[in-house]
């Protein structure tokens, strides 16, 4: 069965027609207004009329950056999108002629999930992926089903807390790994590094033109990849945050393999080896119980879609 | 169909005869011998012959305190009996002559599993447990399905780090979850205010004979019912620590229930409202989700009979 | 003999006569720019002038916010005036015609110093003063003498790290006492809270208009003045950092007394109580050693004048 | 002057003729019992006896392992000889029929205060010194004055608290300096690691004879200097914490220079360059100050002896 997948992200959504084998088959995309929900309901409404024009479909799965509901029919909060309680299913289902099964999941989550039906996870039954952008945020399978919760809020795996006393998190509280595994806190990082220690932030700093405020995930990377000394210690702080993280997360779940993906993980092997040896460092019980691998994402920038696309046929 | 559930704790076994609905319709126990294995398997084949003498037995559940092969074929390692890849199941197999289903559980999960099917968590579809005692175990039910890993080695909660560079925990690394929620914290932390603050410590040290060393749990939690100040506050402290290690779980796991179990749970409303009050301080998104209830135990010290006895049957 | 202290601050300065009892006999201010070096010189050398027209005076003494050079000739550094290895004793001594002792003091020294002589801590040897502001200002006094170090950069009691990983702080590192016994910490502690438990906020928020991004300290002790339960806890966790931050220096310098000023003191008990608890809880061998007590600051917004003058005449 | 520097270990007493210089003319000692006080007071008068017979002695000093009375007169508390508000100096005094000055001081104090006026320390105004062995003690020198605090308890440097919540201490806190850098630190994180890490142990387990309890820190110095990979990072960290918490220290007291004494340090640039690495990325204001160097103490096993003397002549 074929279904369609959307990603919904806050100025745009792309979609796509997605087979049982994962590929997708015919893809579009919308410009969205993050403040206007209606006009998102709207958008999905139209590209299911293009795509299913030409495709013959089953279900749609939308993917959504917030927390969705036990029940998969809407959104409870968002940060980005102007969604609180919003009955997203049938908003859309409104605007649809057709009779199709529509379903919403966590765009993480979504994510996580291509990746363990068609990706690097593909031959595990225990995963957990970690999706490290602006923030960090993950997705658990657990004996082949994905882990939901009770109010369908779980996987939030951004939000454990790994330093008591630890930095200030937008979401109110203080120390939680986002704030020591995402693009968010290399820059912060970096930031400081070039207050703390000018001499040694050159190569950062002049990607950046001399402006610390201006320094991007990427420039580190680029100044790690061409040798830069500081650079190679921001990532490997970062992937060992990573890897010690996921170490306690092993603890609680026991996965077989840690599937990193997101912007961060263009940075390969500058931030894997370090997030290995983290993990390796703190896994308890280590010696007397099977080892998780840690590998990168395979799924690309359209898991969301194919995730998403895939869940809603379940 | 009836099952035998047994817990095998390091000098003694307690086994009983466990009907569906969870019920115990008769118990023996044995003197074991934790440096020699052979004597462990003998006693679980006698318990056998003695409850089967009476009842129709259609599978073993063995509850062990240890890592236990993602098979339930036999205990990986355990710190505290003479197992070291054991071949627990064919070994109790081959001094039984009747055909039946024998499977090996970790003791938390057992006990965890019993909560939710009998016990306090049995309106729940997902669920924390833990079990409080010298250390700290767990249990975790996600969409009514035990939790066990890639490897069987799920839910060593009492492993996840909650403060870098904290407390050396006898596994190896530093700041364990359970050096802060545990009876030994509490002991540790009696101990050590009184070495700090001995004014404030009289009431504890007299049950204690006046040796600090003598400290144990239960005069922490006596000084705190006859409303001891010093006492009242180590209890809060790792009532607090349960709450908040509990929110960095439901970070990932978003359970309905979290059920505190063990020795310590005996300190009651003492210990159940710091956890509420940590677990509320710490949720992420509070106000935005449901939130997790935090309850004690139900199903007393007859949990791991029969939560092995009912994983046997499944 | 009399002395002029100026205190120097980014936008203005404020200068007075003081006599030998610490006394100020006349004061007067100027608005200045503080990325106009040369126009600060300027004001010092009109406030000399018209306060020397009433007064003889024997020596100014120049309270700056920034790095004193050991020789207290001029400044380091300063984060927030445009001095760089700024040599401002002689700049101001080149608009002056009278021969004068001209010093520059480090305007927290100059503060716990007036405190010191003439202030709270006027009948002890060894003393710690925090000025706590925005941010977290010293001073010490070892033995009646001025701790300044072998640079003159002593007494920057703000960037001893209390919490390895913690809040980032504008000096490049992690876990300065300053992002946690400051005014700043305990808006950003407040903000956090409106996030994270806007049931309990009401009252701040009611404050600040409704817009947590507006919340300032006065709100938070107003609000705790009244009785607000989170703003009371907000202050007794700030009190508690300075108290426990407290007694690590005193593990190495042993005062008599901690002086507690700047704006945040004016929360009075609501932050000393829990100051002197955190203190005592982690004051190190306790019971066999007299302890430091903890006020409040009694020479109010002039200290720096007073201090920086009766250091110029020594 | 000639002066006698006597340093009181637990179970014997070493004692010297020191000159003005600071050099050792003539030695002896004693085997003493740590549970009777007056046998220390009596061996303490008979090597004045030997001593003076051929020596013309002007003071003596005794260093004592505890917290010291501000007057110097005797030993407020001793954690391992049975001192408690003991009047050392009289009861010395009325042990010795010449009239000779006689003053109680703190031994780290008087080890450190020989290398400020004899060894590592000569040439500079300001220094802390570090005594590593089992625990850490220290010694602060403040413009060339010893920083003795207003109870004579100052530069108890072990006990500032670097980790919040972490490792317990003997003292009855947790975090305390001495529990990251000391060689119970290092005996311990290196049994920690024997047992989480025993693929990367061997050389260490093997110099112990395979057992973990066995080991010692000479061992992790030794294979260390072999190369060994486990004890060279066991090194490194112990030298980061030595590195760190001195950055701390700096930002209240702005030394020239940190010395390093005592056991430990004779692994000296597999401990010394990791600490100025620690030194230096944790410095508050680095490249706005002259930094403080890290050097290895000179004086020996002896120090004790010579700064006791040299502080009795003061």
């Amino acid at each position: 069965m074929h279904a369609i997948g959307v990603d919904i992200g806050g100025t745009k959504i792309a979609a796509g027609v997605v087979d049982d084998e994962g590929r997708i088959l015919a893809q579009t995309r919308r410009h969205t207004e993050p403040d206007d929900a209606a006009s998102i309901d709207a958008a999905i409404a139209d590209v299911y009329a293009e795509l299913s024009a030409d495709h013959r479909i089953g279900a749609i799965g939308l993917a959504a950056a917030g927390f969705v509901a036990a029940d998969r029919s809407g959104v409870l909060f968002a940060p980005n999108i102007a969604w609180r309680d919003y009955p997203l299913r049938d908003r859309v289902a409104s605007l649809i002629e057709d009779k199709v099964e529509i379903v919403v999941e966590n765009d993480a989550n979504a994510a996580g999930w291509a990746e363990f039906r068609f990706g690097a996870a593909r031959d595990v039954e225990d995963m957990l992926t970690l999706t490290i952008g602006t923030g960090l945020g993950g997705a658990i399978v657990s004996h082949g089903q994905l882990v939901r919760g009770f109010a369908g809020v779980a996987a939030e795996v951004g939000h454990m807390r790994v330093v008591p006393g630890g930095h200030y998190c937008g979401c109110g509280h203080e120390g939680c790994w986002e704030q020591y595994a995402s693009g968010s806190a290399l820059v912060r990082d970096a930031q400081a590094a070039a207050v703390a220690h000018p001499d040694r932030a050159g190569r950062i700093l002049e990607l950046a033109g001399g402006d610390a405020e201006k320094i991007v995930g990427p420039y580190v990377t680029q100044a790690a990849q061409e040798g830069d000394e500081l650079a190679i210690a921001l990532l490997a702080d970062l992937g060992r945050w990573i890897g010690e993280g996921a170490a306690s997360v092993a603890a609680l779940l026991d996965p077989a393999m840690v599937v990193v993906g997101g912007g961060v993980a263009a940075a390969g092997d500058l931030l894997l080896v370090p997030a290995r040896k983290g993990f390796a460092d703190q896994l308890s019980a280590r010696g007397h119980r099977p080892e998780a691998s840690i590998v990168v994402a395979s799924m690309g920038n359209d898991a969301g879609i194919v995730g998403a696309a895939d869940l809603a046929r379940l």
